[in-house]
């Protein structure tokens, strides 16, 4: 927790300081590198210290071009310039958040992606991403560490009458010692992204790796898969409906997994948590069968009420979390009240960020320790 | 080997029509549906009965719109038009090859995927992909059998200072047997691909589930990994260097693959494959380290020659491939040469296919049946 305190205490001394430097133009840093979600040998999007992002795009008889980010210290876009060569060209009108972003080019008034970046499902569709980097971005890096796997697996779901797709990660350890059986995890993806979200955007595996190889965590099956069993995308979350979903995940996946995975096939040892929708599903789930999972976690997710869970007994932790932005105060009184009404909960808010996957990568690396204890 | 044969058959008898009718306009038939391969719930690009690809693309102030395809039938691009609600709609000018194809859209000058379909690394950049269904497609094709794993490993890389990727594919029975262990298939992508395109465009996993629920072939393992080790984006070809993909290969991934997988961890169970670059990575891979594989395939790359072998005794199979668009010649000859120096030679020639995934996806499944039988 302490990195975030200092990051929380640079940023008052920040806007100290520009407040008293309103009227001066922010001076730009010249120190711009590749983003790291960059296209392999691409040069642009671009990335400063600052957390300043500029854009370079080749459409020489383009009549505009946008650059929209979802979120982060630019809303509503960065409209490009033409250059003498034909290309587009801008910056931010001001840094954006750590982490990681989704975006997109509006060109002539249409969606596309930026042919520099690699691509993100989110929002319905695969996205542009860009990551500005974060102070604390060491406990998500690539490290020569040993290495979990992420596996693809197709399993049978006689529900939705196809093979659906998860993404299972077991940890280094899986394949050595051939006799241990592991807790498992089932994480959720939010609303317009799919099972690719905590691997690629989150680095669920990297997270877990890095603690693992750390000693701060005991290792643990993370299963990852599509939460959107209905089309959603054209009504958007009002036509949602949990119950095709929780079918397709308890009565298919977990058994599945458990037949295939050296798992602790039991509730003291299944975990489910979520972000945004994925938040919203492991509530409505975790309530509805409480005999299949005993840790619970709403990320950016919405929260639980004591009167909602029946059973204490059952429930062996609640961990409620969100960006500092969204809503801190809702998460911390929630989990006071959970706590008055004797539950084992935990409340996490992400210092300067907001609904979005920085927020989440930190929520993981704070849940993961506290999963499984007992 | 039949029913291409019968589709042989079917174009040479439709090639007759086309003669009589050469002066008539051709007629497109009106069933386009939406490619395979696009992204969640979008209606373009689409494919009819023939072959023909319709796009539909949103940009309302473009001042051009072409769609590039790098192969099918029609080089050169289909420009589109634009309508009256600002949407440029266009098809394609006669009917596509069966099979996966890479496009791109030229919008302003400029080069973007198109937003309606996923994308797929190929040519050094994620591009759009198509699907036109093909005759024989039902051999990669997502059924309900028992399905295999693609898991995606990092494994430690001291020659190039990093944990590097690789896709490893384990049969459905390798989680229920614990006892059994698999020879396997070192198995490489072409130039401006990477490790993802076996899997992604190739549907190898899809093609071994299939052939092994048939009882066609013994499960075998196929690992996956990125053959360009130096950077050949600018270059090409001609700054290519072999020797530090063969370190990664040899002295790191295999080790590193028979310590974590359970393999059967000799020469007779090892097998090298690849397309078009993979298969002239295979060509020199395999000929300079003869004690590490046995059986060899090239799959529109290149050939081998009797007197390049210096020891018979240690190859176990050759297998040669190509599209019959390619060199179907070259790739005959060179196996009866094999089979009269007394190698175990077999050749493979895709009919009315190029350099593109669909020979590729064919010659696996031709390959499959004839590795590690002894």
């Amino acid at each position: 927790m302490r990195k975030y305190l200092i990051g929380l205490v640079s940023l008052l001394i920040l806007s100290g300081s520009l407040c008293l430097a309103q009227t001066v133009q922010p001076k730009i840093i010249d120190d711009f590198k590749p983003s790291t979600l960059n296209q392999p040998g691409q040069d642009y999007p671009q990335v400063n210290s600052q957390g300043y992002a500029r854009f370079h795009i080749v459409a020489p008889q383009a009549q505009s071009l946008i650059v929209s980010l979802g979120l982060g210290g630019t809303r509503g876009g960065t409209p490009l310039t033409k250059a003498e060569d034909g290309s587009w060209i801008g910056t931010t009108a001001g840094p954006m958040e750590e982490g990681f972003h989704y975006y997109h080019l509006t060109i002539d008034g249409g969606v596309f992606n930026d042919p520099g970046t690699l691509n993100f499902y989110g929002s319905t569709r695969w996205e542009s991403g860009i990551e500005i980097p974060a102070h604390d971005q060491d406990f998500y890096a690539l490290k020569d560490v040993p290495h979990g796997k992420v596996q693809q697996i197709l399993f049978p779901s006689k529900s939705t009458n196809t093979s659906r797709r998860a993404f299972v990660y077991t940890p280094a350890s899986y394949d050595k010692d051939k006799s241990q059986r592991y807790p498992v995890l089932y994480l959720q993806h939010g609303w317009g992204e799919d099972e690719t979200a905590w691997s690629n955007q989150g680095h669920a595996n990297l997270i877990m790796d890095n603690m693992i190889a750390e000693g701060k965590i005991k290792p643990f099956i993370i299963v990852m898969t599509y939460g959107m069993t209905n089309d959603v995308k054209m009504g958007g979350m009002a036509n949602f409906k949990i119950e095709p979903f929780q079918t397709v995940l308890i009565d298919e996946l977990i058994p599945y997994v458990d037949a295939n995975f050296r798992t602790i096939a039991d509730q003291p040892h299944r975990a489910m948590a979520g972000l945004s929708m994925g938040g919203m599903e492991t509530h409505t789930i975790t309530l509805a069968r409480p005999d299949v999972f005993s840790h619970y976690a709403l990320l950016s997710g919405g929260i639980y009420t004591p009167a909602e869970i029946k059973d204490k007994s059952k429930v062996k932790l609640i961990f409620v979390s969100c960006g500092s932005f969204e809503n801190p105060d809702g998460v911390k009184k929630a989990v006071v009240a959970l706590k008055e009404a004797g539950f084992n909960a935990v409340s996490f808010v992400s210092e300067n960020t907001r609904h979005e996957f920085q927020t989440w990568r930190r929520s993981l690396y704070e849940l993961a320790p506290l999963l499984f204890k007992n």
